[in-house]
């Protein structure tokens, strides 16, 4: 089992979409932060700010970046997502993923 | 904001009830463990081994300890289970919350 260590984590979670997309902010003594979140089966759209590296540890979905064709993630996979674009998912089982924010 | 500092997280969540209930263990410097979990409206029934105390920061649920009757947290609340006992959970609204495991 991986395990982070010597970081801090936030006791709230963050809420999305009535909870079927949560996270928990956890950050590096680096300063850099990941979320560790669960998503529940739908469809969800994001908006990044910095660029986001999601990193799929369980579970099934399709993601799709801006101008690119729908890719499919089963079980484990990692995307990037460039920085200020928006992603589509489609989530078809329970997902668990760490998203890594990335000063490029 | 609350947060536990110079903690140890698994990368991996704990993935209850096809989802439904979703936890993080925390592991801390002087040995104890918390988790820190999501649990989507239902019904369901766990089992302690250690005493555990159940910290909901938000949401609505019932909670049901052996031999009691319902009782309800509406936001905020905490409450004990003792070592080796089963309680059930009646969850209304998505709630968030901090379990610790205790040692007596």
């Amino acid at each position: 089992m991986t395990t982070f260590e010597n970081v801090r984590i936030a006791k709230e979670a963050n809420i999305y979409f009535d909870g079927k997309v949560t996270s928990r902010n956890v950050l590096f003594a680096d300063g850099t932060k990941k979320t560790l979140g669960i998503m529940m089966p739908g469809e969800y759209e994001f908006s990044t700010s910095l660029k986001e590296e999601m990193d799929i540890t369980a579970g099934k979905l399709e993601y799709k970046l801006n101008g690119q064709d729908w890719q499919t993630i089963d079980g484990s996979g990692v995307f990037y997502v460039p920085a200020n674009e928006s992603f589509q998912l489609k989530v078809h089982t329970v997902v668990d993923y760490c998203c890594s924010y990335l000063a490029e």
